[in-house]
């Protein structure tokens, strides 16, 4: 259970910059090497590969060296842990509001 | 836009953290004092009273004070913009995997 929260911390933690969010996208599209996922990017290469190692750690994205070339692709978790936390937490609000309007329909029958 | 994913960028650093989490939790259940948000929570008052804030900061949860006692309850913001990024993300992955089985089911049918 720590460990699963752990990992969803972690999770959550590296979807909170911009430029990690276009590394998973750009990604999402095709594997890239560190050069390319800096194209159209305003940053120092050595800025963007810290932004991957926040997202290797996560589990997000894994790495690998071809000759010179560090090249990246989505790692093996994909956001489900992330999906279902927001599933849930969304359905709570739902079920909240139907009971609230159940309450309401109920007001208003009775009155 | 930029304004946009700051919001997000907010969103999703509140939602790194496991307590803040099971605030957001029990808040969809119904308002409650910081009192009694840390009810079975291993936590000083002042540790999460700053969780809180961070929440707050995010539009996720407002507060209000009544007389000696700070009331939260769940902020205008109900993480439809996370619901939606982690959605779009998740889309992408999928259409890349049916293209995959398309190219997959090609492959097999012209050999």
């Amino acid at each position: 259970m720590v460990q699963y929260s752990a990992a969803l911390d972690r999770s959550f933690a590296a979807l909170s910059d911009p430029t990690r969010r276009a590394i998973l996208l750009r990604l999402g599209r095709s594997e890239a090497s560190i050069s390319e996922l800096a194209d159209g990017v305003e940053m120092t290469l050595t800025g963007l590969k810290k932004h991957v190692r926040v997202l290797e750690e996560a589990g997000l994205v894994t790495t690998r060296k071809v000759g010179r070339v560090r090249r990246c692709r989505l790692g093996p978790r994909r956001l489900e842990d992330v999906a279902k936390w927001i599933g849930s937490y969304r359905n709570l609000l739902e079920a909240r509001l139907d009971h609230l309007e159940d309450f309401l329909n109920h007001s208003r029958g009775s009155s």
